[in-house]
């Protein structure tokens, strides 16, 4: 059976919880936790499900039960209330799920919500997962965002918006590409994956009018990699790309920044949302949410995001293994 | 009867077309066109639809009547082949239907898509009707773009993106701002408007990690809005501000830039999307589509933009009406 490995994340946020509730979700693989096992019995005790944590060897689908990989809190976890002292504990959790996936022992890695300022509180360098991760596997990444309407793939993520017009270099263009292109293969099985490729400038520039990145960078980026293979459209006129007519012809769009590809992503629907790290070697898929630490311990959060997941993660596993052979 | 002054714009796009069909929609006002009786007469013709051109006092809400003040085209038109020649006569259209709007014999102006790249072929420096319209009546204006889902107001429209944030100054906040709020009250009946604003770069800045413009110049400008009652809230993450959750909470969300702020606009409702000026004497409000020149002529063009464009503005203008008693 499949088994992915599963870092419920910030142990005061909702990661816990909905990690309880992921265990009971009907699934088609095994998940084997990274994390502390009071923290994840308390959980389920606060919501009265049964939770059962078992050797990761054992681990199976059946509900309620989750492999377990002990990683101790310094400090007992109080929902809502996020403890630096326990960062480490959260990081150690990610990069040895991280290194279980890289030691082909899991199919892919699922993670919870990771609160960044609590992490740098600890006195841990931290800028987020997907860089940790990235650093960890020494590759390059790219985010993407996806839900069911739309995969959108992002150039550059957390960037002030002043500092995006530089960043967005032929080589920056051609890497997220690339990776982009190969993911979309490789974990999606598209046999040609159909890239829409937004331009930076509103109206894609219209022509030079509005700005010269299109024309300067990104049309010769675009036709350069026509030539290997790839099949992009654009750049587009990032207003009417997301038009839902067009958007059926895309299987993923590529946008240049975080504001100009997320707002209609979360607006179609945010609650299935997952934010994928591709170009790892292996799967990885998140949450696409934060730790919501009002929320925590009410047993009311919404274990949507990481379900969906859960199931991307598994299915995007299942593609790598196919393509393998 | 409300009068509404209707600029079909291009001769040789879907315009005149559509106008023809407005004048075959269910409303509630009378509408006078301001261009060439033989291109209606023939758009009118290809599609088989009456048409009654008549004066403009007698105009009336009857199906397929429209009041003409004629303006002649230079040549006659063939739907999909604009003529530069003829620019002279679309922009002559929108300056008396603007002239007749100021002095007050029509409550506001519905004007259809015309073609930047013509006009100015035309030898006509034109950057766009709202521009135009703001010169002609030397009025500050904004941009606002709305559909039965949500309304969005920009602080900066067509602008290289490079240029977007040296262009957020307090002066131009203030003045959008200012604008967005008397119009939500004045031509939308709307007692005390709740405008999200939105930040300048990816999560609002983040606290200041990514970038210092909140800081620095959206967070002090909101709090002098403020105090003069506005209902202001924000600066908002664009990513999660659209969340349909939080946008039921809001009567018009303000983005910095154009592609922050439409493609949710256009992935929530194009058909019915339409365009407003505000900050005009009158109301004005135009389709949310260019010319479509690959189907003008041909009878398959949708009316639907420029339906809800003179709705939009009649509404509009019986409020302002409203509030003068």
């Amino acid at each position: 059976m499949l088994r992915l490995a599963l870092v419920p994340g910030e142990p005061a946020g909702v990661g816990p919880e909905l990690s309880v509730r992921l265990a009971h979700a009907p699934r088609d693989h095994a998940l084997v936790a990274f994390g502390d096992p009071d923290t994840l019995h308390a959980a389920a005790a606060a919501l009265g499900f049964p939770l059962r944590l078992c050797d990761p060897d054992e681990a199976s689908d059946a509900p309620g039960e989750l492999g377990l990989v002990p990683i101790p809190n310094a400090v007992a976890a109080a929902p809502g209330t996020p403890e630096p002292a326990n960062a480490a504990a959260v990081i150690e959790a990610l990069t040895r799920g991280a290194d279980g996936c890289l030691r082909g022992v899991y199919g892919g890695l699922v993670t919870g919500p990771v609160h960044k300022a609590v992490i740098n509180d600890g006195g841990i360098a931290y800028s987020g997962t997907t860089e940790l991760l990235a650093q960890h596997a020494s590759c390059d990444v790219v985010m993407m965002l996806a839900n069911e309407i739309v995969r959108v793939a992002l150039v550059t993520t957390h960037l002030p918006l002043r500092a995006v017009p530089n960043a967005i270099t032929a080589d920056a263009l051609e890497r997220c590409l690339r990776i982009t292109d190969v993911a979309l293969r490789r974990d999606f099985g598209l046999v040609r994956p159909r890239i829409a490729v937004l331009g930076l400038n509103p109206h894609a520039g219209e022509a030079g009018h509005l700005g010269h990145e299109e024309i300067e960078t990104i049309e010769p980026a675009l036709a350069r990699l026509r030539e290997t293979g790839m099949d992009l459209i654009g750049p587009l006129p990032a207003d009417t790309a997301f038009l839902p007519a067009k958007l059926r012809g895309f299987d993923a769009v590529v946008a240049m920044y975080h504001d100009q590809g997320l707002p209609v992503l979360k607006y179609s629907g945010f609650e299935h949302a997952v934010n994928l790290t591709l170009g790892l070697p292996y799967p990885r898929v998140a949450v696409d949410h934060g730790t919501a630490l009002d929320l925590a311990g009410r047993g009311i959060a919404d274990p949507s995001s990481l379900i969906a997941a859960s199931n991307a993660c598994a299915h995007m596993a299942r593609a790598r293994q196919a393509a393998r052979g």
